[in-house]
């Protein structure tokens, strides 16, 4: 801006850039920003009164793997990120408990208020940048301001967490959605001694993450965690003591279970308010609306981080994806076109993994059913795999779920499960379907292979390659969930286990149509194997059943398929039920 | 192959497949021909012992991580890759100790002679493949055959090492060669309490996989570990006692060293004799030329493994790379083009992985002065990064270096090396490097973030990150090794070390150029600046280095780098030697 006052320039052109929002994309931008342009005047108003905290990191705060409250807030290099650090380090003017209230955009000017004193204020921008970020859906039931329950939203709430479970007086708490937070506060708490019910109304955790047979394994690993998941069920009303305290909630399904803490974590809403009374477009999700250069439908303001809408690379939809990477690469891209570059972010996978209750779980992409929904001829493999050599001892089991498109040949998605590297496998299969990857292009990759990192082919290759053998009619599979449904449902199969006896002896299906026939003797024995019925081939990994499959249609069989994944995935009881 | 005799078919037309070389390549091209195709007759001649071993894991047998020899021949569900089980599970007709001797491409014969008996043999094949592998190159040294001179190519080499280990008379080893293999095994007889020293006619580790500066890093971890290593030098001859024992080796420039164990890892050499002598083509390395389908220039002979000559992705040129990884993916193709498939192995990236003495290298692409070789406008970045967030325990720290072309933008290479999560970054490079994959690109990408995982923004990304900055002329950077003989030499620079005096007082160059200004002082303090001078500016990564010549530059500095990767990353003594 330029003031020109009896034939002098009394101010310098000084580009002025105001930033609503201190967390994480905000500060991004306006670092960013400040590097490019050292002129710049930079101003950033943040409600709360902490800024730049790491908000992924609470739960490894309350679980008292972090043990200090103030890392959640100190750079790598043990510096607290408050408004002397943004002044000193980044020459960025830093606002706390300064809401800002409206936008003027005919003014291009701020309206904001100071909590603490009620002062108003304005402040005007040559650009502006909204990184308002979400807010927690609160459930809209009785009892939710009770004493004991939580949102995990904000370090202030990890606080109060960590402090009522090290009272040793919090035994059972229940969280209310299996969502990423959820999970990762049950775990958090769950590391405390605190006994755990999490009540979903989906039938699965992770719901939008991971597909359901996927999300069985994490089931099965909780359940013997003695995690209690009480699926297709919600809670009515949170009941209170005499004291105002949390003592139980009260369920559709399961009637009344007892806590001493809830932690509600049903999904956070877009804080795309401000941005819509000042007439700009908003979504569907309520989220801002922005181009690939994260301007908004002003050209004077662009908006960033979980307060905007992305586009989902595969698909073209516009997704609402809060998540800290995008915040943090959008406020770098926004910082750039503030200051004349020409960045752009052009969109999302969802790529997403996380550590729950020591599984470690990784997806990106399409799930199966949305890859349905899209219209895709979808083709899907899962696999068992260990993430390094099988003979090197720190070897980890994990599966691995590719989803392709059989016309194209393209890759959708993958999901990947186990206490094994399996961020590393998403990662790369996250990195391919970025350029489009067909099947071949992932078979072939050049990876890293030593015995502490990998097996000679790696877990991705195998999956890819399983679908590939699919698609070429060289194998058929049966998920663990289909098989077990059509067990119970009494179908005319035959469940050949090709495992050693000695491997069969103390782990095999309960059921009369189960035959041991070890891999090796198949051949010679092909005769005792009926040919008019339908052959299900059972093995550990998979890669037995698979070659036990290949004997068997070699031999003239028609009706093969190997069960995915073998018994190391199987996500259930040896049992059947009877149906 | 038909057979006419008196009008009756006497043989079924069996596709008749032979197989030469039954270690890596050639078992996989076995069972995948056999999976696509049940009747073949397929035939593998092996002309050692055992088959299917797993050669990578021979340093983890010595060293004891693996307590069981068999293991490095056992399935990953514990059956023993022998003559039994490859004819049992996989249909294939093994042949140990068996050595194809003679190709005959007009009758379509192998002549073979078991090496037990003497007796010779003739397979007639439809199909040939070449699975012939490498050798070791041995020395042609006095003291050679010396009883305790070892190679490490064979599990045989290995249980010889560990029997020599285990009777705790070796105290010390010298090992020629400090390739992949002679690190591993350094590394391995280390661990069994033997002391090293490691003699390398180059001035590195790793030389062809590490740049000099990033090996720089592995060599001053080794040397802690009181590893001694004899770089520029070579073995003249190995020394024996009078029972014919080695007692040491005499170096060219360090003269007698006493060891009682040498391990000669001075490379292999493909074996390409026998294709040789059958008229098809070897290239300038002895390696058999093939095409895309690996076909020799026989149309009835494949070849693949570490006997075949790569394409490499990047350049196009011809390289002998003999990795498990690339023999197994090659079996493959090979056993779908056995069988009328259309499988391609296009190149290689020369990824490739390694721990060594605890440390972590992974690399891939080309290096740095690889590139500039093959003439293109090389720009470099390194960056030390965490792993995982910073405030998670398990957090390590990497270097991670970028090769880019300036002109195309596109990533060339990549190296990694620390006690961290290197093999997933490198591993998601290679992948987008094998899609032409530019600086943006992989700025852009969607890679999985929670802190036991990542950080919010890849290691990956900010190194590519770094080098736009430096395409956009944001930032300039110098590395350790030019920093330091720039220092040595005495040139007139200011060492600007921005971290705080509590950061600076314990560790910091101890020169008379150093001057420390806090990085949250450095607006204030800009003045004491001298702005003539040279200013290279030090913190403990990177990042505060970055932000500091961004504000210098902002205020009219014209001549700032950044130590790049900062102290954490300084391979040397914080003391200059005067030169």
């Amino acid at each position: 801006m330029i003031l020109v006052e009896m034939g002098v320039i009394i101010m310098s052109e000084k580009q002025k850039i105001v930033i609503i929002g201190g967390v994480a994309a905000g500060p991004k931008a306006a670092a960013r920003a400040r590097r490019r342009n050292p002129d710049a005047e930079i101003i950033m108003l943040e409600r709360g009164e902490v800024t730049s905290y790491a908000g992924c990191g609470m739960p490894f705060y309350i679980s008292g793997m972090i043990q200090d409250y103030n890392q959640l807030f100190d750079t790598a290099y043990g510096v607290k990120r408050d408004a002397q650090y943004f002044g000193r380090e980044k020459g960025v003017q830093l606002y706390t408990r300064t809401e800002a209230k409206s936008i003027d955009r005919d003014q291009k000017q701020v309206k904001a208020v100071n909590l603490e004193t009620g002062e108003e204020m304005t402040f005007s921008y040559d650009q502006l940048v909204l990184a308002t970020g979400a807010s927690p859906f609160e459930l809209p039931i009785e009892g939710k301001d009770l004493k004991g329950v939580h949102k995990l939203n904000h370090p202030d709430d990890a606080l109060k967490i960590r402090e009522a479970v090290d009272t040793g007086e919090i035994e059972n708490a229940v969280v209310i959605g299996a969502g990423l937070i959820g999970l990762e506060g049950a775990d958090a708490v769950f590391n405390k001694m605190v006994d755990v019910t999490i009540v979903e109304m989906q039938d699965q955790v992770l719901p939008g993450l991971l597909d359901a047979d996927m999300a069985e394994k994490l089931h099965q690993h909780m359940r013997e965690e003695d995690v209690e998941l009480a699926f297709g069920d919600k809670v009515l009303k949170i009941v209170g003591d005499e004291d105002g305290k949390v003592k139980g909630v009260e369920t559709e399904k399961r009637g009344f279970i007892e806590c001493q803490m809830v932690i509600m974590s049903v999904g956070v809403r877009p804080n795309g308010q401000l941005a819509s009374d000042a007439g700009l477009e908003v979504g569907k999700t309520g989220a801002i609306v922005v181009n690939d250069s994260l301007l908004t439908t002003d050209p004077y303001i662009y908006a960033c981080g979980d307060c905007v809408e992305n586009t989902h690379l595969i698909t073209g939809d516009k997704v609402f994806t809060p998540m800290a990477t995008y915040a943090n690469r959008q406020g770098r891209v926004v910082g750039d076109n503030l200051t004349g570059g020409n960045s752009t972010f052009k969109g999302v996978l969802g790529t997403g993994v996380a550590e729950i209750f020591e599984m470690k779980v990784a997806r990106t992409g399409l799930g199966e059913q949305q890859a349905k929904n899209k219209g895709y001829n979808v083709i899907t493999a899962l696999h068992a795999a260990f993430d390094r050599t099988h003979y090197h001892p720190a070897h980890g089991l994990m599966f691995i779920k590719v989803i392709a498109d059989k016309d194209s040949q393209r890759i959708l998605g993958a999901q990947a499960i186990g206490k094994a590297e399996v961020a590393k496998r998403i990662d790369v299969i996250a990195t391919a379907i970025t350029f489009g990857a067909k099947i071949e292009d992932l078979s072939n990759l050049d990876l890293g292979y030593a015995p502490p990192f990998n097996a000679p082919i790696d877990p991705v290759v195998h999956t890819v390659n399983f679908v590939g053998n699919k698609i070429a009619g060289m194998a058929s599979g049966i998920s663990a969930t289909e098989f077990k449904e059509r067990v119970e449902a009494g179908d005319d199969m035959l469940l050949l286990d090709v495992r050693t006896p000695e491997q069969f002896a103390p782990k095999h299906f309960k059921d009369d149509r189960v035959m041991q026939v070890t891999l090796g003797d198949l051949r010679e024995r092909i005769n005792e194997v009926p040919k008019d019925k339908e052959v299900i081939t059972i093995c550990a990994m998979g890669s037995r059943a698979y070659e036990a499959s290949r004997i068997l249609e070699g031999a003239g069989f028609k009706n093969v398929k190997i069960l995915e994944g073998g018994l190391n995935a199987w996500p259930y009881q040896l049992e059947f039920e009877k149906k």
